[in-house]
């Protein structure tokens, strides 16, 4: 069967069949050339056992004597043919999994894909307490938390229910839903120290690295950094909490609308280490210039604005971090998920440029 | 960079550097063809939208007006060069996720990638409220729950802590580490009505194809086939759970020493088709003839005994049914992870057999 006919069979049975939340929009972009993998698989790495004293009953088995296997993360990796010589690790944001990365909302492909295909081997992570890394040390509730409008709008996509009329987000309801969907919860307390550990262990497999990191990413990204000397450059887009800042440097507290952003110490000889590696910060559009009482708005004026401290207190140091402002340089209307976006190529080339420019590709 | 050097390095770093959840096997195969691959991605699928009545109120969100979306499954597809006609669905097992069908725990290729190395397109899912497809519209409390051991028994690994003699399951604690952690929790309670719904959204989106269910996904796995004709043929892997006859024709609860196994009613007209499409179920090793106090493989002697009443009430029906139990064609050793196992490419012969036999391939 031809593939182009697959794929309008496809679309063509899910626009007649499906339900609410089964569908991407059709693609309207040539067939792109075959991607070619040496190999491709998946591991977990970093995490630990815990164990229940006493024997195990093989009869009547209890607790006792028995362990479980928790916060380690999942990686899913593909490396292609004549590869370049780093990978690149990509780790999600807050409610999101490895899935952030791939395809996008409305179809098309995201930067697994993109990247893959400019020869870079991709390690796409699930990171501890989350998704296929689910298994926890730590209980936690799950509660059906019903957050879409709040997304919506703390996602920048727009105004709900207004998408901004200039945003980078197809108005397709199905994209709406794929996105909503790509949602998955902590099956554990979020730790940024558990996480950076995991992906420690990761960076230990793949050698010298590139780390993309996404939103709540940032963090745990800066630590993995910190953790460990083959993070060898980091692409952070829209960092949005976990900044950390020399003790006795650290900035104060940042108030807005959607709550207090604070900053964090570490010793010195720990910042220093991130002063050692090129980062890039790319943020996206409509941000308010003052604050304002819109929360999803007024959310991220307080993190580009920390960002713009963070960067300058690396390069005080003698780093080599650059925040984009993407409207700054004439890009217009992404949302919080860049990568994704309807630009998502033009954020890609982007990203090249500074990965070339840094001899990191 | 060469692509062994890289393994190479991978491990040596793994095994110097790594904590205990961090590595697997090196491999000594040699090194396979390239895979060449015309598109590959992620969706959503089924599911629904639930909301809470009111106004969503941008600038002090509160649950008012605000929807979730849950219940949906998750699946990442990859569509090789030159497909076979049909893809095929892969549905895991209780505890697991899409990872039961990607890399083994000894690190070699698992049925994701061999089936794609076979020409066929390949779907992997995360069932609702599991994995990459967390969000559930009902709430769940996730415990930490100390199952490694009963594990080890109950997927006949051996009897904890001693390996059966002759299982086909790689004897490095790497392997077990691997292995372990691939388990992951429900995110919501466990309903197959809810994945079957999910599942058929998927087989809309194919269009005519083959599933492959593992354990727990048996059950959920005929409700598919009930529910979409899109369904071509099933190969169920140690079907667990979930075992349905026609209404007047249910067989008897079967005690074990694990627990008791019912068999569920359903209209005759439902059942009747599946004996449209043809069935292979697979059970591999170690299970007693007769009732033991050994709980690990008591569950099996069970589930074993229903799933041939069930091939019985299939064909008498006038379906297609067939069960293989490996020891009786002389294949030794399996688990219940057939798929995974030492021997996982003898096991893909066996159905690739079955698939030509069927005219599915």
């Amino acid at each position: 069967m031809n593939i182009s006919l697959r794929n309008a069979a496809f679309f063509l049975l899910a626009l007649s069949h499906f339900g609410i939340a089964a569908v991407a929009s059709a693609q309207t972009a040539p067939k792109p050339e075959a991607i070619v993998i040496e190999e491709q698989g998946s591991f977990s790495a970093g995490g630990k056992a815990v164990t229940t004293p006493g024997t195990f009953n093989n009869k009547a088995p209890t607790s006792q004597g028995q362990s479980i296997h928790g916060d380690h993360l999942y990686a899913f990796f593909q490396i292609p043919q004549n590869p370049r010589p780093l990978p690149i690790v990509m780790l999600h944001g807050a409610f999101q999994s490895g899935r952030s990365w791939e395809t996008t909302p409305d179809g098309r492909e995201g930067f697994q894909t993109i990247f893959l295909r400019r020869g870079f081997p991709v390690y796409v992570v699930d990171q501890p307490r989350r998704g296929r890394a689910g298994n926890s040390t730590v209980a936690a509730a799950i509660e059906p938390t019903r957050y879409d409008q709040l997304f919506f709008d703390q996602f920048r996509i727009g105004v709900w229910p207004k998408y901004y009329d200039n945003v980078q987000f197809d108005r397709d309801p199905n994209t709406l839903t794929q996105f909503l969907t790509s949602v998955t919860p902590n099956t554990g307390p979020y730790d940024p120290g558990v996480i950076s550990h995991a992906m420690s262990a990761v960076l230990d497999r793949t050698g010298p690295a590139i780390l993309f990191t996404h939103s709540q990413g940032g963090g745990p990204g800066w630590l993995t950094a910190i953790k460990n000397p083959n993070v060898k450059g980091i692409v952070a887009f829209e960092p949005g909490s976990g900044f950390i800042f020399p003790d006795g440097e650290v900035p104060d507290s940042m108030p807005s609308a959607a709550g207090t952003l604070p900053a964090e110490g570490v010793p010195v000889q720990e910042f220093e280490k991130l002063t050692r590696i090129p980062i890039v910060i790319y943020y996206g559009d409509n941000f308010p210039v003052e604050p304002t009482s819109e929360r999803g708005q007024d959310n991220w004026r307080v993190r580009l604005a920390m960002a713009k401290l963070w960067v300058a207190a690396i390069n005080k140091h003698g780093g080599d971090a650059k925040l984009v402002h993407l409207p700054e340089i004439g890009i217009r209307g992404n949302t919080h998920f860049l990568f994704s976006d309807l630009n998502n190529i033009e954020i890609a080339d982007q990203v090249s440029k500074f990965l070339a420019e840094q001899k990191l590709d």
